[in-house]
């Protein structure tokens, strides 16, 4: 007798209405056992799961390459690789890649991020790569997929299933490989000393649990989520690793609400985009305090002048010093700067899903979309 | 008696309704004019009005780095430097390249485009990339300009004065010049033979006859923009360099007629908007007729299953290739498949231009907006 008790437990939407809501509340555990697999938890080091077949400090440049949710990953993981790695980072869409010819070095790493595993552009961009001699590294969800199965090394993110179409553990699992793998590569070029590496991975350690206070929002985003339900626009932006997160934040809306959401870097509003505001326009800013926080806020002074309506997500410092009346100001644990993108996810994943529910849209199923896409 | 009868004539609308209508219809000259300063008429060969002080052959990365229209246009020369030098190429945000501390290559290259010249954000990245040892080459239209004087090389677009805040010539000019130093590199590079760059430089020649065809659309573009001003949202697909194409034409649409429109990589439809398609979004598709022409058509096939109304602009080949229902089809001339992007530029800036003259917005100086952005 075969029991399946385990899996079946794992496929329903346990109390929840939806599975999005159910795998949006399963982050700190499945993020902590994504985690786990990645450092060891005794020493406070980062330990991946398989030896690399390549030396970090012989890649002179890496192409990170993904669709959708897991493009906005790669980019954030960008950002980590560069700064704690000094690696150059290129973060390309699957679709253009293949085609562009982009100059690829011999024996440069080429990075895949798919949940599925079976993304058809994200595998013709592997087997591209591959052709051109690139070492391959996919990040997958889905281990004994296609992508998993082809790529050089598989990095494996412990999400468990997927059920709703809009990602959300999966992104966040992904995410937190990229930061185990960009410490690891840091540390190997020597650009991390053991302090650092301490530091960093006991500052991933929290992320579970500033993970959890963040969902504690939830129920000061539910009443935020009735009235941008009321909106037919809303802009996202952010600096640095918020920028990306706020292209991700975007795409969530638009794909369960069906609102047109659109993300963009703070410091580009005022180079086009700012003529849409008006006051019917809900901003949501995403500015934890950090060093780029003073220019953020000069950015929203320029929303708030227009009669845009500010959703500021930050901390208490953040809330704090920013000058600005906002709509609603959502306020988030205070933490180290380098992977707020983690914690800031979770309320743009609730901001969606609250959202959509408001509007009575098939959050799990959102139309015209499909969970894995497996053709170009 | 000084004389200001030139520069007045300059800067009048001569016969047009507004500054930007007239700049549309100046490109072919004003593209000419830069063409003329880039190659060598007689022979076919790209001769550049400087000696660069660096030499292609060592230049092992070069990032490209602007703000807003310019910033697309950069995006555009990226593709193109990479397909004719090999030269591996990152486009950046001025606002994001400052503080994400990228990893810089002593003695590589980094390029600045800005119409003014005086872009905050572009002239703080030059500043950042002087002192970390990088080559720095600008394309300004101003001359006089601090990020001309501040930067090691500055290459002139030769647009005249643009009045108009959307801007147009100054990015079809830009254009130019990269396309003329992609050759260059191509050349210096030995990745392009001399029959290669006569053959890209005789390419470039037909440009400002090409626009002139393209300029032909007009009447057609603007009984279509009757139609757009409908609408509260535009989607703008493409692929190749007809992807950053697309987020310039939704760029130049919401800068002027407020309405919420968005670039997407054509192949990236599917990750997520495809959720917001329905009967009411007109869908503009950029798709002449070349290699990746098929994958941009299973792109439409998608819209159109989806009610998403369709305007394909494409060549004649395309037009009769393409097995879609559209709501218009806009014909562009048949040209060689490189430098696309110069011609199909403008029916994007028709468009946008049209649309907002039917909305009754102010075309010239767009709410919120200012000419040249002096503020971080």
């Amino acid at each position: 007798v075969v029991k399946h008790s385990a899996s079946t437990s794992l496929v329903d939407k346990a109390n929840y209405r939806h599975f999005m809501a159910k795998e949006i509340h399963e982050q700190p555990e499945v993020v902590g056992h994504t985690l786990a697999r990645y450092i060891d938890m005794a020493t406070e080091r980062v330990s991946l799961p398989v030896d690399l077949p390549f030396d970090f400090r012989e890649i002179k440049r890496v192409s990170i390459i993904a669709c959708g949710t897991a493009n906005y990953a790669g980019y954030i993981g960008k950002y980590w690789l560069e700064r704690l790695a000094r690696l150059p980072v290129e973060i390309d869409i699957a679709s253009e890649f293949r085609y562009r010819e982009a100059p690829l070095g011999e024996g440069d790493l080429a990075i895949f991020i798919s949940q599925s595993g079976e993304t058809a552009d994200t595998l013709a961009a592997l087997r591209y790569a591959k052709q051109h001699g690139l070492h391959t590294l996919s990040i997958v969800n889905v281990t004994t997929s296609t992508i998993a199965r082809e790529s050089e090394t598989m990095l494996q993110t412990l999400a468990g299933p997927e059920i709703g179409v809009a990602s959300t553990k999966a992104f966040t699992c992904q995410l937190m490989v990229l930061a185990t793998l960009a410490i690891a590569a840091g540390k190997a070029r020597g650009e991390l000393s053991e302090e650092d590496e301490s530091r960093l991975v006991h500052g991933l350690i929290e992320i579970p649990r500033l993970m959890s206070e963040a969902l504690a929002t939830e129920p000061q985003i539910d009443k935020l989520a009735r009235e941008i339900a009321k909106s037919r626009d809303v802009l996202y932006l952010g600096r640095g690793t918020s920028y990306p997160l706020a292209l991700e934040g975007a795409l969530k809306l638009k794909e369960i609400s069906y609102i047109h959401a659109e993300g963009y870097a703070a410091g580009e509003l005022k180079h086009g985009p700012i003529a849409l505001i008006d006051e019917n326009m809900p901003v949501v800013v995403i500015a934890p305090y950090d060093r780029v926080f003073e220019k953020t806020v000069s950015n929203m002074q320029e929303v708030a002048a227009r009669g845009g309506n500010i959703i500021l997500m930050t901390d208490a410092k953040g809330a704090a010093e920013a000058t600005i009346e906002s709509l609603v100001t959502i306020i988030l644990p205070d933490m180290a700067a380098t992977f707020v993108a983690l914690v800031y996810a979770i309320p743009m994943q609730l901001l969606a899903y609250h959202t959509a529910v408001v509007m009575g849209t098939d959050v799990d199923q959102p139309r015209n979309l499909a969970k894995s896409v497996t053709v170009e």
